[in-house]
């Protein structure tokens, strides 16, 4: 008996504001009426893929084994790019081939990717505006109602599009990154993966510079440091984040997605 | 045997910030605790009676037979305005009569208007400021779990309101129609319709002509055209939606929604 | 046989830009798959724990028996804070130890209060910053399976934190108050209830002052004033709303959360 009680995720750049969402669920609950929607945000900033990638990364690890993701940030819609599904730790990701999936396969080094094959899909319109509903949609669904995903798709060998979303290890220094998101808090999630600045920081002091400050030291939590004090934390998805207790960062700072952020040796 | 697992949809100016919506979806599931609930949107602009009517438009038919839609843009609660119920395509709308439905209606020539009657419900507390809460979200439950709507509503004749929302065949020109909706990624959506608009162009070149600006030619998706450039499309609704490809037409042409959008003859 | 078809209703100041909410749901899905989850809302103004009190009175009492409602406006996240779990009128509500409960518990007079003790709890990982996912989802999802709050909690007498929240009587005038509440029309929602108004002002007849407005007599309904009069009347959550009918009441008062709203004796 399949489970048909199935989980789908929804990650777009669509706003709130508009039905486009709204048609989608309308699409999957036409196929599945048993399935369970949930959206992750709508609000990653138009054509953001960096932001979405970290979006899905920090959140689909908490999600069911099952779990179908559908993450449509997809300024090329219409184009020959290709439509790719991922199945990595019991889930499947549906999105764009243009980089969005690059955290997660890059934590889940095993995965298996699969390129859509509309031809394979019982016919339905397709708009040429509007793939989240006309194709992530249906095949979100079907796959929820336990259709194979090697009937309506072929697996093929990388290169898939990655991004270039990693902090590196430089000569000077001991790592340089930069802000991929910020929250609605004004905290500063950096590209800054802990695994990376304990490898790189082996032995000596690291401080954490941006935008002209510097902070020595990490904090446990936001309300460890004095009320409007500049720190350091691993955030819940074990990133670098800079934030300020009671306070906004982005604010303090003026700091914008993309800024530049360093690890030193303090002296 | 009712099926109950039905799909309840709801569509507001409430916003998100308050619990007008959660309080709503409170007491659908305190009558039917199975029902599905999804959100077209509730960010309409407060009273936008034409946007509510398009967004609604742009999502029902996506949605499964059975399903019923809940449309809350009610500047006039609390008065003697009625409430009426349409049941079209296999599906129901329960809407304020202030020309809400006008867009499905004359999409569904098929369709019946009932008018609910208060006194035939359930005896149940109605404030004179939330009849979203009090009216709406029990009389859509209530149809959830299968109560015939004849037990509750009369059946009427016609008129009911509408809204002067329809582009105009013009002399000069061939069409004269508006922005009625502005989506989230700042495309100008108008009230040309497809069909409207190849019945007013045939056998002539026509040229889409808005705030100073003119497009010749249609795109079929956004990336068809080069970064940056005004295009005009038929959307994912087949309305005439004027859009650049990867940015925003509303800051571009400064436009806002009721600005006038012409459809001329080209020389 | 438990009923695992239960609610949950969330309200954080969280926001929607961000997974933070959708990770507390994919963990509540992980331990019960039939859950459904409600938004009450998530745009509480950062760290508002006022704002966030009233938006659980104004909402909890439309939900069904067995409700479990998560409050998370937590600014001392991580520090030794308390995170308590009240039971009254067949509902549940967990919410860290700071106030937020106060409305709720003053409306429900019988109540039981519960500490959690996590080391009664499954072992999981909890995060220093995010205790929303850590903590609260899991409890939550537990309780929603049927699991007994006192097998992962101790009954606890009072005090618990409370805010100073409610309107005062005041010699010279009659009651003085403040905004606690703007919603998403700029409609002004006091802390003045019905039942305190109706006390204090016996016999007497009643003016409200705000920012140098004075109005005299209440409306029943929006539109019962003129377009664009300023009106007072009783909300759908019994507490003195002043509003303008098809306007923002917050625009043309320039007013905002903290204001001090006085009724007067008129002459």
């Amino acid at each position: 008996m399949t489970n048909t009680n199935r989980v789908i995720t929804l990650l777009t750049d669509f706003g709130l504001q508009d039905t486009y969402v709204s048609a989608m669920k309308g699409m999957m609950l036409k196929i599945n009426p048993e399935v369970k929607i949930i959206d992750l945000t709508h609000l990653i900033s138009p054509q953001d893929i960096k932001g979405a990638s970290y979006a899905l990364y920090s959140s689909y690890r908490f999600f069911p084994k099952g779990t179908i993701h559908i993450a449509v940030v997809d300024p090329e819609v219409g184009s020959s790019r290709r439509i790719i599904c991922a199945k990595v730790a019991h889930q499947y990701f549906l999105a764009p081939d243009n980089g969005l999936l690059t955290l997660v396969l890059k934590a889940e080094s095993l995965h298996q990717i699969f390129e859509i094959d509309l031809k394979k899909l019982p016919p339905f319109d397709i708009s040429f505006t509007f793939h989240g509903r006309d194709i992530f949609a249906p095949v979100a669904a079907y796959l929820s109602i336990g259709r194979a995903i090697e009937s309506f798709a072929r697996k093929i060998e990388k290169p898939i599009s990655t991004l270039n979303i990693f902090s590196k290890v430089t000569k000077g220094g001991l790592l340089k990154g930069e802000i991929i998101h910020i929250d609605g808090f004004g905290n500063l999630i950096t590209n800054i993966e802990r695994k990376t600045f304990v490898e790189a920081c082996k032995g000596k002091k690291p401080m954490v510079c941006i935008r002209g400050h510097s902070i020595q030291g990490f904090s446990r939590f936001y309300n460890e440091a004095r009320k409007g004090e500049l720190l350091a934390l691993w955030n819940s998805s074990d990133f670098l984040e800079v934030s300020i207790n009671q306070g906004s960062a982005m604010e303090a700072l003026r700091a914008k997605q993309g800024d530049t952020v360093t690890v030193m040796k303090a002296v």
